[in-house]
Parts: structure tokens; C-alpha cells; sequence
């Protein structure tokens, strides 16, 4: 494990920590190579039942490392294959996200801001502490948020995912609610407790229908509906034939706790 | 008319009563062919103009019916075929609602979990009592909701989804309304009349109109936003050239009410 | 400029009223003649950076011209080619706004009905006075509103879509705000100042930026997420070679305002 991205294994869920806090947790090329390496690791990982993505620090993620993306620029030319480079580095890891067997869950504080704030719409489900501040302000330095734009319209309605990325402007913990960006606000001094919580829940499911869930979840919520239900209702077939959702159906007619050992 | 399956006609409404009151109203065999043979009916009865499609007893629907199902495993394939026919049955029955000429508005109660919330979503308005609650809640058993979470992904905001899909936790009428899974929670005792009033609304329309607009809906909703346009301009157009749109615009303009006898 | 629509330019930001009031603004051959020569001339015009659509009198417009379409059916084909004519037309400016360079805002007030509650929700943004009412209640007369449907059902969730659309019933500014169809409605004398004010934020920022990501923002949001990745990843690094945004980050880092001259 890099110092740039700590892990902690306890009961089956993996908690993230980004740990740069003097910069924000921003995403640089360490940042980017330390997470593809836990996406790696994890997808091979069965003891792992869900995720939890957080900060240290005063911010959960504050985007891009724009120190470093401007040093890129001295390359003979002018940055272009770095640039190039590194969205796709960045895209591969907020996509993986969503291809990880596991439920990722942000637990947010702070800001989440550009990339911080398309990695928390790159989440399968996020909790945040009121009073955090999400934005795609990247408009505000003339660096359109174009690569969260992808993230974010595919989480909140069209006008004011538009509004937010036009105006560069925070909305607060309970607007991003509101608006789907986030699962739900919470105090502060709840947060960890809340988002463990959730992850517990999630986590005392039966793993396999889960992860074969959050496969599915993402297959079919592009097709047209004729096509999502044919892959759905293949995947229902699968999932019935396994031993343990037998149990799991058996238990629940004879009243009993199902025995998934 | 089965007794599995009540219908009411009143009125160019059609009132449809899951009644299996001492199974949850669960989608059985009997009852998914039910639905069917009524789906098929429907389809070519230019009487009624609006369907209400409610349940008898505690609840509107829990779902399939898992008794059902678990004797389904006693075939030689442990059930493979059976599950297969199954699960394409009920995707009929799902996108038949969406297909049918009538707009179909679920009346809830109680609960409507897995492939019962399936039917809410899938249905084309949905008004619910106070207090029902609503889940897709098969994880908890091992059995993920992924064909009901096919109906359930084009209804509301997507990390909404995803929790009520591996939490399994429900969420109740008021929650839903703000999702936008269905359209209003109302006190339990105005139920059946708000329903009712908002039935009669829509049948009081001129029936080609809704069920041209119902149909173009559907077509469109999936389409690039170009290729939509084109198709729908094309409805526009052979809607103007109704007689009845012509008297309707006709009476709007006098100020008189339309002829459409 | 024509009459009927009418055109003031102001630090970047213009503003174009619809002008005819004793037909509430309605959606004539003359109105949608003038607001495509307005988008053909806004689509070259570099000066301006926003753009504010708003009605003349009691209404921000109550759709199509519903006098001259049934004048229309004279013709010898009893008006196919006019309509079919007309409703091309029509797209042609809906889906122009969204194709301008420049983000475009509804300043929306009294009503916006028909095609007038589709320009609202084909405007990018939109901002309306408390009390506006919003309908797409053709359905009234026997027109279903096929063509507001496409733009509607990209803005907003489909059970309350579908419920709007067949009952022909009005939502008020508060609950377009809360289902996505504007940004937010505010008092009706603070109209004016509200929409001035969020057009003049977006007017203050890099304008090759704003342009860059609003064409990304329609283009990308209709893709497979992946393409929409690939694509937005391009986008990413033609926005960072330009020399203003390499100002802007500098800047930024410098704690200095940009030089954008």
C-alpha cells in the first residue's frame, strides 16, 4: 500500500482513505495509480464485500493535481500526450468503479469538487456530512468540467447538472440530496457511523447476489427495455439456480435465518 | 374472468383486482396469465379508455410467488426451463402495461415489493396510500431484483436505486412520490377516490389522443432526441388530421365545448 | 429585427422577447421565422455569451398559433404539408437553442403551455416567477403534445411526464422546480433581477469554455458511457492546450485574477 491511498480491511469492507490532505486529495498521477491499483486488487478479491471511498483531511477530493497537470505542459508538445494520458487514466478509474464486483459507497465531508465531485457520482452510492459542498467548477479557471459532465448527467436531471457546470457554483449536502447526486446528508458527527452503517447492511447480503446485481445494474441501464429485460431475465434464471438463493427462499418460507455459510 | 383477477368496468374505466388476498397478491402462474388474458383483451377494446389496476386485502403485490417457484426446482433441469418461461411471462406482463392502447394507473396499499414495486413502476401513473411501503427487496434473500430493476432504473434517479437494491430497505409512499416512482401519496381513506378522480380526468380526454400519445411516449422516450423529433412531428401531423382535432381546436377557439360524439 | 420578436444587447447577455401579447406570445409562422433568423444569427455572433428568452404581456408564450394552423387545412391536402412543415420547423428552433454556442435562459412567467412549456424545456436553463403555470395540456383539445414530449421527458421523470401530458393539468413554479423543469422560481419582481444575474455569472467565464462544454454537454449525454468517456476525454485536452486556460489555471494557482483580455 502507498502512503497516497490508505486501506483498512474490517468485517469484509474495505475502507479508501485518500491521504493527501495538504492537497486536497487531489487526483494526481499517484493518486489516479494508487486507486487503479486497489480497483486491480480488488476485483480478484472475494473476501471484500463492499467499499468505502473517503478523505483525510479537511476535503474529501478537490479534483485534478493542477500543479502537476501544468508542469505537463513543458513537454515539446505542450502537453497533449500527458493530457491525453491522463483523462484516460482517470476515466479508467471512475469507470472501474462502477465495474468493481463491490459496492462503493463515498463518504464525503469537506468539498468534492470537479474530478472529486465526478468521483463521487462515480459511486455506486455516497453519503455526505451537511454542510459539504459539491461543484464542477472547473468553468471558473476556463477548464470546462467536461469529464465529470459524463458522471454527473447520468446521476442528476439535465437543467441542473447544466446550472452547475455552466455557473462553476457549490451546491450544499442536502441540495445534492435532493437533486440524487448523494444518498443522503447527515450531521457531521454521524457520518462515519452512518456510512458504516450502510456498508454493514449491504455487506450482510448474500455477496454473490450482489455482485451479480451491481453487474446487471449497470448492463442493463443502457439497453433499450426489450433488450434489458431478455439480459434481466436471464440473469434472474442464473441467480435461482444457485444453491444459496435456494436456502435463501427456503429459509424465508420456513421462517428461518438462511444458512449462507 | 378468473376469480384470481377481478374486473370492474364503470364508465369507460376498467378496474383490474389482483385477488389472491391470502398470498400477498403474489404474481403467480395463474395469476401472470391472468394479467395476460386481460392485457390481450384490452388491447383490442376500444370501450375502455383508462385502466385501474389495484389489489385485494393487506396489500397491492408482494411479488412472485416464491411457494411456486421453489416447487418449480423438482424438474429435471432443477427448474432452468421453467424459471426461463417464467421470467418472460412477467416481462410480458410488464411491458404489455406499457404497450397497452389505455393508460394503466396503479392504485397502492399496503406494500409493493420486488416484482410488485416491478408493477408499480412499470404501470404509467401510480397513486399510493400513505404508509405503503415500497421495496425491491429480494437481495435479502438471495435473490437480487434484476428484472424489477429494469422498470425501477427508468423511474427514478440511479443511487436511489441502487441503495433500494442492495439495502433491500423499503421506502415509504411520501419518499416514493419524491422519487418519482409514483405520482402522489394520499391519506389512506381517499385512496380509491383520488384514484378514481384522476382515472376520470384522463378518460374524459378524446381516447385517440391519449392512446396515439401513449404509444408515441414510449417510442420516443428511447430514441436520439433528432430521431425523436421526427417521429413525433410525424404524430403531430396525423393527429391534426383527425375530424376530432379539427372540431377540438375548432370549439377551443369559439370557446364551446368540442363535439366528440 | 422583426416586431414580433424583439432583441437587447447588454455587456455580452442578449436578451430576445417573444412580442405578441395579444396572442400570448403564441408560436406563429412569423414568431418561429424570427427566432431561427435570431439562432442563425446568434450561432456566428462571437460578442454575444448568453442568451435570455423571455415574453411580452401576461405570458412567456402559450405554444403554437392555433388560428393559423386550422387556417392551414384549406389547402387542398386538408394542411399535411404545412403541418408536416410546420412541426419541422419547430424542432428546427427547439433543437437550435440547444445547439447554440451560447448557453440559453427561460425567463418564464404567467404561463407556458404546449410548445411553450417545450421551449421552456428546451432552453438550457430557466427561471420562472412563482405562479407561473406550466401545462402541456393539448390533450385538452385533442391534440396530444407529442412533440413537448420529447423535450419534456429529457427534463423530467416519466410517471409525472406521463401525468401531465395526459391530464392536461398545470404544475406551478414551485413544483417545476422541484421536478427539474426549471432551476427555480423566485418572486415575480425579482424575476427580471434573479435571471440577469445567473446570465451574467455564466457571461463572466471563459467563454470558449462555456461554448466547448455546452456542445459536449448535448453531445456526450445521449452516448454509451464509454463513448461518452472517450469523447469527453478529447474535449478535456483541446480545453487545456488553449492559451486562456492555462491563464486561468495559472492564475488560479497564483492566486491573481486571470488576464482574459
Amino acid at each position: 500500500m502507498s502512503d497516497i491511498l490508505l486501506r483498512n480491511d474490517t468485517d469484509g469492507i474495505a475502507t479508501l482513505t485518500l491521504n493527501a490532505p495538504d492537497r486536497l486529495n487531489a487526483l494526481s498521477d499517484a493518486m489516479l495509480a494508487a486507486l487503479q491499483g486497489q480497483i486491480d486488487a480488488l476485483e480478484k478479491d472475494n473476501a471484500t464485500r463492499v467499499v468505502v471511498l473517503k478523505g483525510a483531511g479537511k476535503a474529501f477530493c478537490a479534483g485534478h493535481d493542477l500543479k502537476e497537470m501544468q508542469a505537463g505542459r513543458r513537454a515539446a508538445d505542450g502537453g497533449q500526450a500527458y493530457f491525453t494520458d491522463l483523462f484516460t487514466r482517470c476515466a479508467r478509474v471512475m469507470t472501474g468503479l462502477m465495474r468493481l464486483p463491490q459496492p462503493v459507497i463515498a463518504q464525503v465531508h469537506g468539498i468534492a469538487t470537479a474530478a472529486g465531485c465526478q468521483l463521487v457520482a462515480s459511486c455506486d452510492m455516497a453519503v455526505a456530512a451537511q454542510g459539504t459542498r459539491f461543484g464542477v467548477n472547473g468553468v471558473n479557471i476556463g477548464l470546462f468540467c467536461s469529464t465529470p459532465m459524463v458522471a454527473l448527467t447520468r446521476s442528476i436531471p439535465r437543467k441542473q447538472a447544466f446550472e452547475m457546470l455552466t455557473t462553476g457554483q457549490f451546491v450544499d449536502a442536502n441540495r445534492a440530496a435532493d437533486l440524487g447526486l448523494i444518498n443522503r446528508a447527515v450531521p457531521p458527527d454521524t457520518l462515519e457511523a452512518e456510512t458504516r452503517t450502510l456498508a454493514e447492511i449491504v455487506a450482510r447480503k448474500l455477496g454473490a447476489a450482489v455482485k451479480l446485481g451491481k453487474r446487471t445494474f449497470y448492463d442493463q441501464i443502457e439497453m433499450e427495455i426489450g433488450a434489458a429485460y431478455a439480459h434481466a431475465g436471464g440473469v434472474m434464471v442464473e441467480n435461482m439456480l444457485w444453491r444459496d438463493t435456494n436456502e435463501g427462499i427456503s429459509a424465508f418460507l420456513e421462517k428461518r435465518p438462511p444458512d449462507w455459510s
